[in-house]
């Protein structure tokens, strides 16, 4: 870290990330929707889809920045992490494209698609317990006996720099935007966004969007300290971790507010992503657009005059096997 | 049409389409994804995301430029159309955005989504029998009561030219396309695209995407001549029309070949669509993507060199119940 820096990633090391990305990270584009413009009260909705990068989530961007940014060194003996879901695809992808193994652990019981996915990318799967002890003895593990470098999903200057690269072309897609809204978990996509675009247009609004069941961030920015998820209880599976100590002070000091939506709200967002937008959301993806939609947002009078508004789509790998089965159901018939 | 015109569109025909519908319609996004490219033997994919057009289908392009081309005499009595689908809604959209009326003759048993949807863009809905004698006579007797126009779907020059504008962007956006593989049905949007395309650049591959189902295109091209579709039966509910009069010419003349695909196939299809591209895609717009991965399409002699391949997602507009229904449930517990 730069000695100069208040927080783990600035807005030059965001923009180091970005020029590290892009021979390999998609620019992904910004879809717009006047019906669901319509169902937002008349506010202009600039939906972020980061369901279209590479992996299918924003996680890539964070990950091929912190394996990019690996010494020859360093990066000879491979990389580990723990995660149930898009972090875990992003590694084995990023650790493929620099042509070095990926050594994920992964939780039982984490969904298919997404083993599925960091085995097509050429990760080896480490099965554990659903613990996060479990999982952190076992990247233990694999790093003693490899050697391999740990790449944590959030918590980590170069995954913060690499997730603030979504904020640099989303301004330069849309220069008017006036509020950026982003699903929060972890918290590294946020403080990303929240650092860059700040640092770019000191006015706009940041404004996290959290499942009520898993409200640490909700908690934390009204206690003014961080509060832990504890049982986290939401069908956003992307969305069940604790801030860190590193994402912590960016939400506290650079996030304007917290909105959180309940699961049906998420369900009732995601009808409205694929229906209307034809995104291919996962729970996750779309609570950003289930916090726009909600009525704390609508009745804000701080935001009121809010017009023009960014939606991260942050993600797309969900197990649609209910629908497959239908389809093929109907083919039969 | 100009005197000089082979067909019922050519090149000037579509370029005016385009600054005509250029206020209205998105310039959609050319998405790739080099998962999808692994499937199609190592071809680069070049996706077309027609659903995310307005009204979630290319159908907007068609009814647009036949809409904003009527005179204000013709079309102060509105316009009337009978479909069941996209271009039932692109109509009443295109006619709101004219502030004109729109009447939409609708079978019944048409899906409910699609029939929403010409309700949300303010189209007036009249039911009748799902017979093809049936529509026309509803649409007639609408006409003759209120000096509505016709708009048709496909069989129509306006229509076709529309459609074109596809091509014009997507040989923009990807210029070292050299084949593109189309949906057909009543061949309205491969008409416009052929035309388009081989004006710009005549040694591009147009290549037909049809349902076995409901294969006249292929049987038209086998035999030299227009075969009607006479019982369709495929779960591309899109796909179900038969050629006309003016999109037969083209097809005959300007299609390289035609790849048909089984409903199995079309699911498979759809399945990558949703879970690599993350777009919700509708049976009929995954049809391309089922010929690209088809074995008549790896092992046909002619394009084994054929690098870069468009292909059209045609619509996104799907009855997902059984997805919220599942997901909603999952809320519960």
């Amino acid at each position: 870290m730069a000695p100069s820096m208040t927080y783990a990633a600035d807005i030059d090391s965001i923009k180091d990330a970005q020029k590290r990305i892009a021979p390999y990270a998609h620019v992904t584009p910004v879809l717009t929707s006047s019906s669901v413009d319509g169902l937002a009260k008349g506010r202009s909705l600039h939906f972020k889809c980061e369901v279209f990068q590479k992996g299918g989530s924003f996680k890539f961007r964070g990950a091929c920045n912190s394996i990019f940014s690996l010494s020859d060194e360093d990066a000879r003996h491979g990389v580990v992490t723990h995660s149930s879901g898009n972090h875990a695809a992003a590694c084995a992808l990023a650790a493929s494209l620099r042509n070095i193994s990926a050594h994920i652990v992964v939780p039982n019981g984490a969904p298919e698609c997404k083993v599925a996915a960091v085995r097509r990318y050429g990760g080896d799967v480490v099965f554990c317990e659903p613990t996060l002890q479990a999982r952190e003895e076992a990247a233990s593990l694999i790093q003693k006996k490899t050697g391999a470098i740990m790449i944590p999903p959030f918590n980590y200057g170069p995954t913060i720099s690499g997730q603030g690269t979504i904020a640099l072309e989303l301004l330069e897609q849309v220069p008017d935007l006036e509020a950026i809204v982003v699903p929060i978990s972890g918290g590294g996509m946020i403080s990303g966004i929240a650092i860059a675009a700040k640092a770019l247009k000191p006015g706009i609004r940041i404004i996290a969007a959290e499942p009520a069941g898993a409200n640490d961030a909700a908690l934390s920015k009204a206690a003014g300290k961080c509060i832990p998820c504890t049982a986290p209880k939401t069908i956003a599976d992307g969305l069940r971790a604790s801030l860190g100590d590193l994402t912590w002070p960016v939400v506290r000091d650079l996030v304007d507010a917290v909105v959180t939506v309940d699961d049906k709200e998420i369900v009732a967002a995601m009808k409205v992503v694929y229906e209307q937008l034809k995104v291919a959301v996962e729970p996750s993806g779309a609570v950003g657009l289930a916090a726009v939609l909600s009525s704390a947002f609508h009745e804000n009078e701080e935001w009121k005059d809010v017009k023009n508004v960014g939606v991260v789509l942050c993600g797309g790998n969900l197990d649609l096997s209910v629908l497959w089965d239908a389809l093929n159901k109907s083919c039969l018939t």
